[in-house]
């Protein structure tokens, strides 16, 4: 949520020439992206958003993000579209950065999600699903069992600074998710990261999906399971049952689950819960001493851990029989 | 340079209701504005700026500051126009902090002015001090003499820790400033933070002022004298007297000097070397350790300072004879 990269007027006016844009009229720092700096543009053709790519984000995924945004929005899906140079390359170099203009998208993210919000959500990524099955590029899921492992190796035994036998409810989490991680699913093009921040609403209608800097090949319904943990969660940790039916529904509108898929959501929504446990926690543990940002609480997902743990059946998600 | 309030969009819905700016569209929390928060702001009728004012505003001179800005928009002056609500005020309260709306001005800042822009800004310095004239509010210069000596002795002995002297070169400077600072001078509204980030560009062409939270009644051509200070030193350290003579001019062109003002201008100039010297100093001593942002360097304004102390008339700035 930073300017990492000053760019001058001089060196965008350069960039902004390989475009056909017209003139730079104004543009500005704005605090939206964790891993990247970002800019509302404004020139003779309208807004827009100039996206540099920090060293948090490797070079080689660079293709793969913005192939994938061009795919999803040339299929319908609300998402930023990358814009083309002259040449007709998205991807030119500015500050000595991977730069990318992107159309800007109009909505509000919210902070507390109602149902309609959540069935929203449950349609849009059904429909991001469906829309990525015919997508050439990969990339491997950097965040799944083999990444959650190195995150709790980073932690070790300083998660207990967190909370007292955290260390261990990690690792035996890991252990069980491990042994029973379904193999088998349907797979395709997952968000991976699609929390309220990521999604921007005009009144109850969902008008775009952000941030595509997670995506990546791994299981449909473990997206699914992320959104169950992003949405329907109170503030005070409880599990709203309507807003999960709601989501659940929203998303079956658009792509049935299989029985395999239903019964392995707890055990889904297990793995999604400590994924993003194990990112706050290392995130946690490494804030710099006198930081200005308080990083997430990690035990909001110790919490949603916890009530996983005890699912059963995906029908206490809010399944409809 | 930060977003430092977080606003959601059931908050700000809220507080849009009180305006006939239409429906939200989006916002973004922007990087400008050391003192304040920012974001832009689309709705129903357009782009706009949103403020939310931190502590360091303090609340009695906001009035000053919208009243100003309401004042010169009024009589030409590109600067940000207050939007007034429903009810007329144009200052509500959002987030727990004051807050108002601002239309938003196009343009960019430029990093390295050249000589055309040195010319526009003196244009448009000698246009905001006659459109100040008859401002009715008044606000003391807090960063004048005695707001230089305090800072001066929060720094203290420490100032030599950036340069071995410095601490006695800034009490023999703010001694000879005590000396000869003049009491008779032309005074008016003065912007007093007039530099290139303040300064917005359409090409050569100004198309606005910004950030007037530094404003007050001072000695009009004190002001003047900053911007020679901000705007006509070149990386290097070196006085540009080709751009001064632009800035000169434009100011001229639009308000002469007296006499007296021209007789003083040196000194002003070293005034306003020392006023930015001393507010470096103190954030460069004051910083964090671990901080992300390197505040400037205080170093900066001793190089000028010394140029100015050599300067015995206004001419070397590059006046026509």
């Amino acid at each position: 949520m930073a300017v990492y990269t000053d760019v001058g007027e001089e060196e965008l006016g350069a960039f902004l020439a390989d475009y056909a844009l017209g003139n730079l009229l104004s543009f500005k720092g704005i605090a939206e992206g964790v891993e990247n700096t970002n800019y509302v543009l404004h020139t003779g053709a309208g807004y827009f958003i100039l996206t540099l790519y920090e060293k948090r984000v490797a070079r080689e995924d660079l293709p793969f993000f913005i192939g994938l945004m061009q795919h999803l929005a040339e299929r319908g899906i609300n998402c930023p579209q990358p814009v083309h140079r002259q040449n007709g390359d998205a991807l030119g170099e500015l500050a000595g950065r991977p730069a990318a203009i992107f159309t800007f998208l109009e909505g509000v993210s919210v902070r507390r999600p109602q149902v309609a919000h959540c069935a929203a959500v449950g349609r849009a990524l059904a429909g991001l699903h469906l829309a990525g099955r015919d997508f050439k590029l990969h990339r491997k899921n950097a965040l799944a069992l083999e990444g959650w492992r190195a995150l709790a190796a980073s932690a070790g035994g300083r998660a207990d600074k967190v909370m007292p036998g955290l260390a261990k409810l990690v690792e035996d989490e890991l252990a069980h998710l491990a042994r029973h991680w379904p193999s088998e699913l349907p797979r395709g093009i997952v968000h991976a990261d699609l929390f309220p921040d990521n999604v921007f609403f005009l009144g109850d209608q969902l008008s775009g999906l952000i941030d595509f800097y997670f995506a990546c090949d791994d299981i449909l319904a473990y997206d699914l399971a992320i959104c169950l943990n992003a949405w329907c969660f109170e503030t005070d940790g409880s599990y709203n049952v309507t807003k999960g039916k709601a989501l659940l529904s929203g998303y079956f509108a658009g792509r049935g689950l299989s029985a395999d898929e239903l019964l392995t959501l707890p055990l889904l929504a297990r793995g999604a819960a400590l994924r993003f446990l194990l990112t706050r926690l290392v995130d946690w543990l490494d804030v710099p001493p006198g930081a200005l940002v308080r990083p997430k609480d990690p035990m909001e997902y110790v919490k949603r851990l916890r009530f996983h743990q005890r699912i059963d059946h995906a029908r206490d998600y809010g399944l409809a029989a």
